[in-house]
């Protein structure tokens, strides 16, 4: 039996040589699609072999995906088996179901002022008794002194200005023209938050700042770890690793603006500026910036100012001479995701003290006293996307997200209104909660008894559903060890913020809850389990995806960029590894 | 019998099936080198060939050279064997002797005001408490504000940091960062004239503006066409041609710039500027910009202004986030070659009416007079070259350079005091000019009765050197037809400057003659055979190559770079397709 995991749904299992991957997948209830049910003649079940060993590639195989994409480690599941543990990506177009993933957030309103802008310009024909160089006519045409043309528009101007018959549309960006397209051409911006499991991205009218489109998708770089220390670790060690994960990523980010353009009828050639949030070790392997250092105590960012880079620079396939703006990084561990986030919930002009806290793998959190900003980062992993939790799964169609236990009555609400399947974040946090409230486990975490409580081959278990014919889907004493340590770095990180400004939890007049996970969360569960302070549940606020709606401010106007790294100059940040007494006050905070 | 072509050398003849590339070559004067005597087994005598069949590789040409060469069209010139018409390039690294080519010029004196700085920084060993990122450290140990990193740097930043031991030295280029690099680091300027024909580079100190190391070279891109208009027609019709005639060149450019550097014990990573001057055409074929537009009436650039483009965009290989500077164009046939010309003679601030000629494949020639500039571009052709002329060459060992007849009695001046193997330019130009002062030619350039003259197989000819066993070097009536062509483009040239400025060629009181060419000429000669007009010779200089004077002064001092766009936006030009009775004129001119 071979350990097999599933890539990006985050579904693992063991699986035996003699049975396909897309059986296997199917027994995990990863839903790839097949037409033709399994017989290799549909060309449906392509997944990509990311490590491990499998069967060589049958004739079928060859004759569908052709040498390049055999090479690429492109596989049709329903002809592969495992040699050894194996790790599977699964394409987004493999997949029956599309995952939900968070792209709704606060509402973006400020006056556009965008980066670049679009100007209609009509250029002198030019003759032998007029022969206007080309960049010449076109900067007199634009009634301007002279100022740079991107390189590669430089290139086909020429062929352009010919084509257009002399009337053209110029996206200017300061005194740089950056591309050119047909009169009136609409010119669009692309804002990107990339989280370290998932990605938000939006398309932008630049003229107008409306938001036209938007997509979640997951971060493919989840092959090579769940977190962000697995990939610096990867990433640290082999240069060709770090190539492969900037591919994977500005790739997806090509498709993905090629889908949302075609979604309003547009091209990418028409997306002519970007921002990227991300959070600091993300943002550098999206530059293909190095990492090592960031792995390494004092954990130093290579860069953790706004940059902008050249699109083509990183291979990102958007308009001709478009720029990506990042925002700037406040340290190792709390990235321009962070700032995009202070920059949306406006924390840095909140009237009273208020706390910020965007929970994900790693979970940032933002204290604003009297106008004085401070940061941390939490360690709080990957359980609430559903690792290391033995039903856990992402936030997609058939994991129990909500439960109520009264007595022995148990109400269960599955995303999709589907048949349960497993068990994500949300699901989870209810679950712990649920089981407190009715005392079924202490303080402590540790299970009691109740009907529903068996001891199986997991150890103590809580039984959630019975599926007929397999395993009852459960919560086991081990997933509510893993919460409580997720749990407890959150609130430590809070408690050390307060403790620093010299507060206490109750003086916490607001509490912003940014994030994808942190949308779907029961707050009063979170509280249960002490997650979050005890304080009126009308001072949290869930706010959803507030870093991409962050990046979409920054698209929209220069100011609010300018506002963005105003905030990370303000913002102090403490680490949590230097709070004092870490353990003792981490051992406590794992109590409910 | 087939047509063998040797580029850059530019050597021509026939040869037959059966005779080796390298043993042809011999036949034709063409120094390859060979050291096993062309057995095959020194590997030393690789050409390229450009177009044309030729006989398969061998074995020893495979074990030699290796598949990547040999598909680039590399082989060993004793094992190949022509199947049809070949041009061959004969790199310069397998020709024994090097060639003359110009890289002296004017002197250079101006304060140094480079483009790109060099400060030695020291900066803060970051730490736990004092956790700077990388970027941050770098602008707060130069004591400014952050600017930009180039994006390359970005990525090699934190390595070099840290190999330093956080002291290095920086390349600062206004506010963006292009290099980084160990305490004390020499920073290195590039200037470079690409000619049609031949380039002339120079490593200069930026900090000093001393010239360190200079070079001459042919340039590659003549295996497709020896004029601009072969090149332009080339790579409109095929984008594969413009984009190999691009890499001919850079590559070309890299090498040498390596082979400077190492001159100076110096690396090309330390080279942090450059500024290319070049015809219009050569400046796009250089840039890879569209050149078709410049093969057609209204004949229009796809760019008159400076630019300046990063290195690595033109696969340049010098230092990290190093820009090359192009000096602005005027026209399609007057180009930033012209522009550094004039900005090296001063012409734009003469005392007197001055003109400046530049003689290439085309010669510009710009007129001052009472401070207004006005030039003209002439396709005087590749006579000067050696093309079209029965024993033409270049300047090379073996090329008579001068002559002079005395009645029956001739003497002639070889390059490198050698046995004759052809006639350069300058040669040709003394020859026909002693032909008509003796008078056996008349006005007209019909050749009368001398003891030298023969009809032979090219027609009536003038014998000068006689050699056992060979044909003797003689200049045919067609070689003096040619010559009457490409000196008359250059007199109407002149004619039409001084007309169009309401003067007298007598009203010239000064003309400056520049280009490796106009350097080496015998001016009488030229005023003889009525290239230049019959004014006083003292009123004459030759400058050497100021071209390439006009590029290092553009790359010592940004204030001369301001000076060439002003120099640019002062000068008029004229076609000199647009001059009244052109046909009538030219025939005129033809005369001596």
């Amino acid at each position: 039996m071979y350990n097999v995991d599933y890539e990006p749904i985050g579904r693992r299992g063991l699986c035996s040589g003699d049975v396909s991957l897309l059986d296997s997948a199917r027994d995990m209830n990863v839903d790839i699609v097949s037409i033709c049910g399994g017989v290799g003649s549909c060309g449906r079940c392509v997944v990509q072999i990311i490590a491990g060993k499998v069967s060589k590639p049958t004739l079928e195989e060859e004759a569908e995906l052709g040498d390049d994409a055999l090479r690429e480690g492109y596989r049709m599941a329903c002809h592969t088996y495992p040699l050894g543990d194996v790790t599977v990506r699964v394409p987004p177009e493999s997949l029956t179901a599309v995952q939900r993933t968070q792209v709704e957030g606060l509402h973006v309103d400020v006056p556009p002022a965008p980066a670049v802008r679009g100007v209609d310009v009509s250029l002198v024909v030019p003759t032998l008794h007029n022969p206007l160089a080309d960049d010449v006519n076109l900067w007199a045409a634009l009634g301007r002194q002279a100022g740079r043309i991107d390189y590669a528009v430089q290139r086909s101007l020429a062929e352009e200005l010919r084509v257009r018959e002399w009337q053209v549309c110029v996206a200017l960006r300061g005194d740089e023209i950056i591309a050119v397209g047909a009169p009136g051409t609409r010119w669009l911006g692309l804002a990107v938050d990339i989280g370290t499991t998932k990605i938000a991205a939006y398309l932008l009218d630049l003229e107008s700042g409306s938001t036209l489109a938007s997509r979640g998708l997951m971060n493919p770089q989840i092959a090579y770890g769940e977190d962000v220390v697995a990939r610096i670790v990867t990433a640290g060690k082999s240069a060709e690793d770090a190539a492969r994960m900037q591919k994977l990523l500005t790739d997806a980010l090509s498709q993905m603006t090629a889908d949302l353009c075609s979604e309003v009828q547009a091209s990418p050639a028409q997306v002519v500026d970007a921002v990227v949030v991300a959070n600091t070790a993300i943002h550098h392997l999206f530059l293909g910036l190095p990492v090592r250092q960031l792995g390494q105590s004092p954990y130093l960012p290579a860069s953790s100012t706004a940059l902008d880079v050249k699109a083509r620079e990183l291979n990102l396939k958007i308009g001709t001479g478009a720029y990506v703006h990042l925002l700037p990084n406040i340290a190792g561990y709390v990235g321009a995701d962070h700032v995009a986030m202070l920059l949306a919930t406006r924390i840095a002009s909140a009237p009273v003290t208020t706390l910020a806290i965007d929970i994900g793998t790693n979970t940032e959190i933002c204290l604003n006293h009297q106008g004085r900003l401070t940061s941390i980062s939490c360690a709080s992993g990957p359980a609430f996307e559903g690792a290391h939790i033995r039903f856990g799964m992402r936030a997609a169609p058939g994991a129990i997200e909500h439960v109520r236990l009264t007595g022995d009555k148990l109400e269960i609400q599955v995303i999709g209104a589907e048949s349960p399947v497993g068990l994500c974040g949300s699901g989870l946090l209810d679950v712990v909660a649920q089981l407190r409230i009715n005392n079924v486990i202490n303080r402590g975490g540790k299970m009691g008894e109740h009907a529903r409580i068996r001891r199986g081959a997991g150890g103590t278990e809580f039984i959630l559903a019975e599926r007929p014919g397999l395993e009852p889907i459960s919560v086991s004493q081990k997933d509510v060890r893993e919460l409580q340590l997720a749990k407890a770095a959150i609130r430590l990180g809070i408690q050390a913020l307060v403790e620093a400004a010299g507060l206490q939890e109750q003086d916490l007049q607001r509490v912003i809850i940014a994030g994808a996970f942190g949308t779907f969360i029961d707050v009063q569960s979170a509280v249960t389990i002490g997650m979050f302070p005890p304080i009126p549940l009308e001072r949290y606020e869930q706010v959803g995806n507030a870093a991409g709606t962050g990046a979409r401010l920054a698209l929209a106007s220069l100011e609010q960029r300018s506002e963005a790294q105003r905030i990370a100059g303000l913002d102090g940040y403490i680490e949590l590894g230097s709070v004092a007494n870490f353990s003792q006050k981490f051992s406590d905070a794992t109590f409910m």
